[in-house]
């Protein structure tokens, strides 16, 4: 215990050796960390070039983290466009390439840090619905940074329901400009990154009118602020939405636009156009533009929801062997907190789930290539799927992401509410992802339609799509697990998450049909069933997320060790699931009382099991301290030292004496004649 | 829609009327609001006087919380201090006495605002464990607060093992002095509130050792800043613990003592002395002070905990009612989003919690007082069921209080994460609840402690304390209820509350044994059931919550429409249990899949029952505008414009152009040429 040791005089040890109690979880893995590293980076190739890009940026004191939880929202800010630009230099400098695999490494290490997050949007809606001419204007200033664009789709009132938009586009033939504005205060834009402060364009959604006819959004770009001095256009009002949950370093901001005009040729046109007679001409499929929601969605999984888990996973494991508190057995030196069973529970499951999803990308990747490879024949039909399988894994993954994180944050008691930790920063980045990119409720209502849809398929006997192909098995009867170790069978835990899904499908077929039978419209039918909708879409989405982890397990086969502890995580995964909603698996006594009881001992069993690998499980995520940026997750293990280090540089401890010469100190000099 | 007609360019009608959409919500209840808001108050005097002091804080400008949400630590630290002086003054000038009804109501309604919080604990805590002397040497100083104390007892690397502290005091016979000391970094006392920037003085909780043996944790009064200049004593090194997740206003603080002498008599001595030749002298039992933490947990949950669910449903639920988004039907207007079940889903269980928490509450101030009388006389007996109580209550109310006041949150979308929502700093004020007077996970196996001995007792056919009465039940058999209406039965669910709290129990202890038969010993049989413990303690917790409610219900009987909405809402809360614990209520097929599948049934019927009195249900809790401090939750509903509004005072808008200058300008001046 050399951190209790230490004399509090002696000077700093930190980075001079590893805690002892963090050490020896380190002495005895059952696997080869840098394997695992390897697998989650896609490859032993990807592991080095991450850790080269890592290191020139850890190396480089412009990017340093070290006063990060002390600034307030204008310091963020500031500090993220400073890093932002110079980043783009470095770039250069480096001879990394725009959108090549240093950028996306730079972007994920340094994300919290960074500004002009929405400019990119801004290029790529540009890119995927602008014609030829207009992608060569604007593409190459803006990948320059000489302009910076936002996105600029929600409203005030209006985020999920793009149809209901109210900024208007109506289209001038005398002048041949479109003349935009906010016709309410719901109108308003409101949320755009990029907006508040900085952006000099926008790519405005609003609804376009012709000779007074609406025909829908469409997109237009709107210059907002002058290249020269920063000022607001003419009948544009422009902010910043002031102080948020997180995401400090963005400026998310407000526009206002009143008879503001653009040329004819700032609608993006590869769509649709409007003919300088203000006749309006269709052409082309946006289907093809869905994909880029997808990667989008897949891409923000991978670098930004996931990662969050990871992290808090590494601080909370290396945090919990650290820290003693209490004794399993009286007399003993107090335990390690990792060795307490509720512990255990609190965390273990979070880890497992980050392994989840980590390999669920994957397929959702694959997924999503097979489909575009599809469409780009002309063939449509696995889009659906993709859709509803895209929109569920978002839910489930920001969802549970979401509240492992704070589970994670919790597990580390007093010391988890301090911004030192990075625990509550990572909580605020990861819990945003439940709402944009496709509120969960709503998501899970999509792929409630493409099941519902599908069940009916099933239903007449129809061909499904693979990953509802379940929907077809007549009936799962119960069970037949018998022993402990039965339930650590992928089969038998697959088949038990199937037949979940399916009943709550089914269920809500039933429910939908007999609602309608009675005289419901379809509508007021479906309100009624959205509860339940939205529950068999999660069962679903948790169904393919079990199946595609034991399909992983296949691949590593022949390498045992790192099979068995995939294994390990994958049945943990599983079994957490059933023992949380031990309920839903016990419909139709699929699960009897007695094999929920079994399930929960082989559950509480896996526990111990995954305690040994704990440490180096959370050690193959392979965050560096930069990149953690945590007083109690460093690699050394010397939490209470760094606490107290970066407790000194708060900026409550450099303040001068204004509160105590005016407020206290008038107080306290009436002490001073009684002690 | 007034909100959406609104001319944007028309004077702010903020304050002129209410928002139609929220207006005819109150034009329908089924109850007096007026009528329920006394109940909640305990009277219609106690409405009164509360009205009566928020007035007085609502008019002076003083008090106001504008800015509140722009502030940062310091600002937010010196706003703190300068209120809190300023409110001693005004209670002065009012004639409200400390301690009295009206500082209260001043507490709960300043309480983000305040400062010397802990200034409090350490009155009471002088007040508790002092002698006469001791007292009349401190308490008239304190009281003015011509000195300001803390409660150091945390140390960085202890919590809720209070034998493990490390601080030592170590008694020096030759000057009558205690020499107190900080032994090692995870020594240093950390977290204690008023500490880091404010305290003249702290009750320093260390392990007194006289003659080189060591007699345990007892209380020093240390002076730690000079009262003249505020510089930190001989040997003290103080400062603040840097940012946190919430409680800005309050300087936590750390602080390291080197041989630091206090005399003789700053020990506080009313249950234990040192004499001057260094003897150790016992006198009285301890066991009274244990009500000052029963209190304390008692008014937390009371004044601070569930006012945050309070207030989180009544700001979603207002809000509910005026964003619109979508269409339940084709070609109707959008539709208020509470219209949607699954916004019912996550808000009307959130509401029911409020009022089932509420009301629990004066159940376990009347079983307090109940014990504290018996006490007096010299009886203890009920003291163990008192623990158990208030640790499970305390658990269950922290624990929902804080994920109901997230589903609020999230249930607001995008604007639930800005500050100006209100939302964000409920939550951030509510968690730590989880955390603070006694960590959940520890609170809950206390909880489980008392369980299992009464199951034991129970097994011998002994006589039970009363809340475990039902322990005593042989067998539950199956639940009888056959039609949906059987389900709104208070017996019916309440005795599936028993039967799941008892199987819970009785599962834990027959593990408990059979591992002990294993050959396990107590301790270890012990932690490889803590898991299940947990849920057998929340379980039973789960159980007293439902069973008050009932008999609150009771109260009412003859007020129709009051007992009504409050008989909605406790089915509500009791129904919802069930739907979401399904598996545990399933257990020995306790519940068939039928039986669950009408509980849903009847679960969501409840929620267009309770869809109807919403909005006149968080009016109910009558919080004005100036303390629920939200642009979405005020009384009169023009959510967009007040974010609008208030955003614009941000700092982020009122920045120089420095960003701009430095960062911005050099790169788009290479598009000046091109646009």
């Amino acid at each position: 215990m050399e951190a209790k040791k230490a004399n509090i005089l002696s000077p700093n040890s930190l980075g001079q050796n590893v805690n002892p109690d963090l050490d020896i979880e380190r002495k005895n893995n059952s696997f080869s960390i840098e394997h695992l590293t390897n697998i989650l980076d896609g490859g032993t190739n990807n592991t080095k070039l991450r850790r080269e890009v890592e290191a020139v940026l850890e190396a480089d004191p412009e990017f340093s983290q070290e006063n990060l939880y002390f600034q307030n929202q204008n310091e963020r800010y500031e500090s993220a466009v400073r890093k932002t630009v110079y980043l783009s230099q470095k770039m250069a400098k480096m001879g990394w390439t725009v959108d090549g695999p240093e950028q996306n490494l730079c972007f994920k290490f340094l994300s919290d840090d960074l500004a002009f997050n929405i400019h990119v949007v801004f290029m790529k809606s540009i890119l995927a619905l602008g014609t030829d001419e207009q992608i060569s204007k604007w593409i190459p200033l803006a990948n320059k940074i000489f302009i910076i664009g936002t996105y600029a789709q929600t409203e005030l009132g209006h985020g999920s329901n793009l149809r209901g938009l109210e900024t208007t586009a109506t289209f001038d033939v005398a002048t041949q400009e479109f003349i935009i504005n906010t016709p309410t205060f719901s109108a308003m834009k409101w949320w755009p990154g990029d907006l508040g402060r900085t952006a000099t364009h926008a790519v405005v959604f609003a609804q376009l009118y012709l000779k007074g006819r609406c025909y829908g959004m469409h997109p237009f770009i709107v210059q907002i602020r002058s290249l020269r001095d920063h000022s607001p256009g003419q009948g544009i009002t422009v902010g910043d939405i002031g102080p948020k949950m997180g995401f400090e370093n963005i400026d998310n901001g407000f526009l206002i636009l009143k008879n503001v005009r653009v040329p004819r040729e700032n609608m993006l046109a590869k769509f649709s156009q409007v003919l300088p007679d203000g006749q309006y001409k269709k052409q082309g499929s946006e289907k093809i533009n869905y994909f880029t929601m997808i990667v989008i969605r897949v891409n923000i999984l991978r670098s930004s929801v996931i990662p969050c888990l990871m992290k808090a996973c590494t601080i909370a494991i290396r945090y919990s062997v650290v820290r003693r508190q209490s004794e399993l057995k009286p007399g003993d030196p107090e335990a390690k907190i990792l060795d307490y069973q509720t512990q255990q529970q609190k965390l273990f499951p979070q880890l497992a789930t980050a392994y989840a999803f980590h390999f669920i990308c994957d397929y959702l990747q694959d997924t999503f290539q097979k489909c575009y490879n599809q469409t780009k024949e002309g063939k449509f039909d696995l889009l659906p799927e993709l859709h509803a399988l895209a929109a569920g894994i978002k839910v489930i993954t920001t969802d549970y992401c979401t509240a492992g994180v704070e589970v994670c944050r919790r597990a580390c008691g007093g010391h988890g509410y301090s911004l030192l930790s990075g625990l509550p920063s990572i909580y605020t980045k990861v819990v945003p992802s439940c709402t944009y990119e496709g509120e969960n409720t709503v998501l899970l209502l999509q792929t409630a339609r493409f099941l519902i849809k599908c069940y009916g398929m099933a239903q007449m006997g129809q061909p499904l799509p693979s990953s509802v192909a379940y929907f077809s098995s007549v009936n799962f009867g119960k069970c037949q697990a018998q022993e402990k170790m039965d339930f650590l069978n992928p089969d038998i835990y697959t088949d038990a998450y199937k037949h979940r899904a399916l009943r709550f499908t089914r269920n809500a077929a039933m429910k939908l049909q007999q609602l309608v039978q009675a005289g419901k419209t379809q509508y007021e039918a479906w309100n009624q069933c959205t509860v339940q909708l939205a529950r068999a879409a999660m069962a679903h989405s948790h169904y393919i997320v079990v199946q595609k982890f034991t399909e992983e397990l296949e691949k590593h086969a022949k390498e045992s060790a790192i099979w068995r502890i995939l294994k390990n995580l994958c049945d943990l995964f599983a079994l957490h699931g059933i023992f949380s909603n031990a309920g839903d698996f016990m419909q139709d006594a699929y699960f009897s009382t007695e094999q929920i009881d079994r399930v929960t001992e082989t559950y509480l069993d896996l526990l111990t099991v995954i305690r040994r690998d704990a440490v180096p499980l959370v050690d193959a995520f392979d965050f560096s301290d930069a990149r953690l940026n945590s007083a109690l997750g460093s690699y050394d293990g010397h939490v209470y030292q760094r606490l107290y280090e970066w407790a000194k540089k708060s900026p409550t401890n450099h303040q001068d004496d204004r509160v105590f010469k005016t407020y206290l100190k008038p107080l306290f000099q009436n002490a001073l004649s009684k002690l």
